[in-house]
């Protein structure tokens, strides 16, 4: 059987008991290294769950999944994932690979920042497409995901902005000579993100184009998540971008149409300035 | 110090280690009984977690809140919610009313179902605003769910629809007369579900409509997800209306435009005659 586990959000005993149990007994377990991190290491991860963990980064599940496979049919393998199995990254590819080699597998879930950001009272329900914002390079500035982020804010959904992470990253010139160097990992901040979204904004007002946000939008920045020092931090964009969250995992909010009650919670995530731009109607609010 | 503990979806062990040493230590625990239910009951979580759960229902969450945060400010209290604490329902009401009582709150995440879906191989990222679908009655048949479900296909999003579910429910009759005499919980199916969107595709399309779904639109049934006897369904929604799923709880997603890979694992969930419909388009997917 091949298990796909979830580990959450925070530390090593945000795994279920189920999951745990699943480990203890697995011939092998792997550690999905590429699409997301906890607060602790693998080390801490190792000495809590009792097991020698084996990294999993991306290379190998594409081009060497048949290791990960190997042997799956006749005993247990887990392939740990942060957060949900399926959540931010689904691992499809590995699933059919294991389903065409007739191995069984089996999903424990877990909670992944896609439901998890609930923490800041905005209801998970009134949540539109979710999208990725990648670091910008000097030649390569896509403005995709703020036309996503406008799509949702018509229809008066809010947006979850997931901020891009860069693992085993190569050098240009690494790349070219082939030399498997990597340069350190990299975790967008909500800061990075919202200066990014700023820019874009400009760039849409100089083209007179009609603003979806604007530098007023309430948005959401969140920090370690389901961590002992998480953070949520409720302000305009402009705010955002001068926010210092600490470190990673960094996820930010663009508010649509905003319930009362979802007013309520947020003023707990903001300074008594921040949000006295909102503008209450009635038994609903709209944030300009 | 008020717990928010989420229990996952299955069964008492899909709770995390973090979530069950917390339980472990509280003065009082409540288990919110209203918005879904485990495959297992409040005995087998009381035999498991070795401690007396108090079952908060609607009326004591809304009514009697302060019976809940009673010595929480000296001792630490546990309310425990089926999937995560801010998934389907938020609790922000609880929180709001803890934060004003001088109470501290902390949030122990887990899966929800509207993280678990992925299970089925969609991307969690496509999928667009969340919609509730309730019971009909013979004079109270509202359509506004099909309204988002256009919505979303009209940009490309799945639609995750969750079910209704009836605890605690008065007939008109001992409402009346105040009688607290309940009836007993009801569970929509993912047929039932079925069958009142093809109704109301049926009006639309009486009504000359341009029309977001047919009865061949692909759908996903799901129940019981997350648990070791979940079932999914992949197959067009007039299929949908005739499939059995089984126990509660069921949820459906209306199906949007379609990734190759999400073909694939579709088809693992789906009867040879099925998907045939699907019709690909190079590199991606639409089906009618």
């Amino acid at each position: 059987m091949l298990y796909f586990i979830g580990l959450g959000l925070g530390d090593a005993k945000d795994i279920t008991v189920k999951g745990l149990e699943v480990i203890k007994g697995c011939s092998r377990v792997y550690l999905e290294a590429y699409t997301s991190i906890l607060t602790v290491g693998k080390e801490a991860l190792e000495e809590y769950y009792g097991r020698e963990l084996l990294l999993a980064d991306r290379d190998m599940v594409e081009q060497e999944a048949d290791e990960i496979l190997k042997g799956a049919d006749v005993s247990d393998v887990a392939f740990l994932v942060v957060g949900d199995p399926f959540g931010a990254t689904t691992h499809s590819d590995l699933v059919l690979r294991a389903v065409n080699a007739g191995i069984q597998y089996r999903v424990i879930h877990n909670a992944s920042i896609l439901n998890a950001v609930g923490c800041c009272g905005l209801q998970l329900y009134s949540f539109g497409e979710t999208v990725s914002i990648v670091f910008w390079t000097d030649n390569w500035k896509p403005e995709s995901f703020y036309d996503k982020i406008k799509g949702n804010r018509d229809m008066g959904m809010h947006t979850l902005c997931l901020l891009d992470i860069k693992v085993k990253e190569q050098s240009m010139e690494n790349l070219m000579r082939g030399r498997k160097i990597y340069e350190p990992p990299r975790f967008m901040t909500v800061a990075q993100a919202a200066e990014q979204l700023l820019e874009i904004v400009q760039n849409r007002r100089e083209q007179g184009e009609e603003l979806a946000i604007t530098e007023e939008t309430v948005c959401v920045g969140l920090a370690r998540v389901g961590a002992d020092d998480q953070a949520i931090q409720a302000g305009s964009l402009r705010e955002m971008a001068s926010c210092d969250l600490g470190g990673p995992l960094h996820s930010m909010i663009i508010t649509g149409h905003l319930h009362p009650l979802e007013v309520d919670m947020l003023r707990l995530f903001s300074g008594p300035e921040s949000l006295k731009g909102l503008k209450m109607t009635g038994s609903s609010t709209y944030i300009s």
